[in-house]
């Protein structure tokens, strides 16, 4: 049914967009999105038509709303911006039938007209939702992040903010699997204990409860070798003053500092701890890794199929919940990797 | 006639030393030392009696005064700790005879008594200032933190603060050695001027005279591959928000830090920039590069000897001037690498 209605919405050539009404000033409201019937455009030589099928939610999502990142700033008036599993449904680019299943940032929206260029085939596996989850940008940014950026090794002792996260969820249990000891700092005591007993964390600190630094020398007792920080601000700050000598961190987020004002000032102890503990602090993006990209494949394939890495979604369904979704991950209310089908 | 009057100090066994008399709050003063004489200690088996020659000052003495660092704090009452070069003039350890030169943290006194592995022999280069200069920590500071950690490519863009410093002012000529262009960052015009002019760095900028951002803009235009910081705080932030993507920073120091109250913050774009321009920032010391020492030194004298390298020293005389060298050199009146002959 799903297919019939969607194929007579192509034939009628009628899509359905969420515009970006202006840029959010302080933290992020259902406003600044409006729901729009559009008409899709017309596939032209070079291009694929696209159903979009999955919506991945990210938290980078609303850091584009800040201004020029790795990708350029949004803009009123445009389509939201968004990485999505659709399928194509008509092509005249080299290299794409109908049927394939292709990643992009597609946009909040049930139809995109793409250069060929801009979408990259995906393998068809089941559930799809793996394709944007352990498989997608999600499990490949905890895999290179952790492995290539954090460089653990076995014993020593990682941490992991947003823990019970897209990406923080499987960071900690790559981590275990490499032998080391596991923190996850995490937004209450639900989601602790959830890090804990289900994903098998050796500790969680909830960085809600007040104490932070208190708890995190109890969770670190010896120090922090490898820290995979996604978030930044107070947590950043905690993390960095319990690092041991030559330790490293991952940096791969600031969300608690895309949602809101910019903050007026940055952790204390930077540069000045950096220099006495010898620590390394590192950016980075998936793409910077796209040459291994088929070795991390392999390995996350395996560690699934063998029980040692779960997958944790929170799938939600329809493009007008979208904005609610996104809305709800910057304020934390997600286990796992959040995503919306179509 | 020096000797002669050391020996017979060394005969009577008078030692004169500088103290700590507390630890700093604020600013440094004069009244934190105090000289007192003292015994010379039997110098006992494995031991070496020292009769110092040099006294380096470093930025690094007012860190050890707020707390542990690579070494641990000071304490009020001990002798003002601090590098010297000087000759052996008792020795009851295997491997040293009178006479040798040799290095180590001797304090701020006459004669020191050291257990040999605390002494480092150097060879006997003249002047002798350069083994504590170009041929010393400085040198190999300036060399390992912009070569192994900095990793500027040439036609890349190097900044450098405190450019004018020990470190600075040879960060600055090797990157130029490298094919870089490069820019310092120092407090007036005079040695702005004379960084270009007489240092040959293709641009300089004035840190005290305001305007920071703009200045480095210009002088910067296509943005920083690599940051050397020397003094963390508001530079370290301009430079910062200035990185190109994939830029590497080499934290060497937070001078601006070490000199009055703690900073209530840190640097704003931490850690959101290092993720979005994907930096790698690294703090290190000389010791995690000792086994490459012997090639640093043959490049080293190899620029010197050629005259590509200008040793830039600030040399003063006289124990009792060792605290105001020290007090001076926070305030940056140095240019080069200062340091106190006895």
């Amino acid at each position: 049914m799903t297919i019939s209605s969607s194929e007579s919405a192509a034939a009628s050539r009628i899509n359905t967009q969420i515009q970006l009404t202006g840029m959010p000033q302080g933290k992020l409201t259902p406003e600044v999105f409006r729901q729009v019937d559009v008409p899709i455009p017309v596939c032209g030589a070079g291009q694929v038509l696209v159903q979009i099928k999955v919506i991945s939610l990210d938290a980078a999502n609303r850091a584009w709303m800040q201004g020029a990142t790795y990708r350029s700033a949004l803009e009123a008036g445009q389509v939201m911006a968004g990485g999505a599993i659709g399928e194509v449904i008509e092509s005249k680019a080299d290299g794409f039938t109908a049927g394939d299943l292709v990643f992009g940032d597609m946009g909040w929206q049930r139809y995109a007209v793409l250069p060929a260029q801009d979408v990259r085939k995906v393998p068809r596996i089941e559930p799809i939702t793996h394709l944007l989850s352990v498989y997608g940008i999600a499990g490949l940014t905890a895999y290179f992040g952790l492995l290539r950026v954090g460089q653990p090794k076995p014993g020593q002792t990682v941490v992991v903010s947003a823990a019970a996260g897209s990406v923080g969820s499987l960071v900690g249990q790559i981590a275990k699997i490499q032998g080391c000891r596991v923190v996850g700092i995490a937004g209450g005591a639900a989601k602790c204990d959830w890090l804990v007993n289900t994903l098998g964390f050796d500790a969680a600190v909830d960085y809600k409860a007040g104490g932070l630094s208190k708890a995190l020398k109890e969770a670190a007792p010896e120090g922090i070798d490898v820290y995979f920080d996604n978030v930044g601000g107070d947590v950043f700050e905690a993390c960095l003053f319990r690092m041991k000598q030559g330790g490293r961190i991952a940096c791969c987020g600031a969300v608690s500092q895309y949602d809101g004002e910019p903050p007026r000032h940055g952790p204390r102890g930077v540069p000045g701890l950096i220099v006495t503990k010898r620590l390394t602090l590192q950016g980075f993006v998936l793409y910077d890794f796209y040459p291994e990209i088929d070795t991390a494949m392999k390995d996350l394939q395996a560690w699934v199929a063998s029980g040692q890495l779960k997958v944790i979604e929170d799938v939600r369904q329809g493009l007008e919940n979208v904005p609610d979704a996104l809305i709800g991950l910057l304020a934390g209310d997600n286990y796992g990797k959040r995503m919306v089908t179509l």
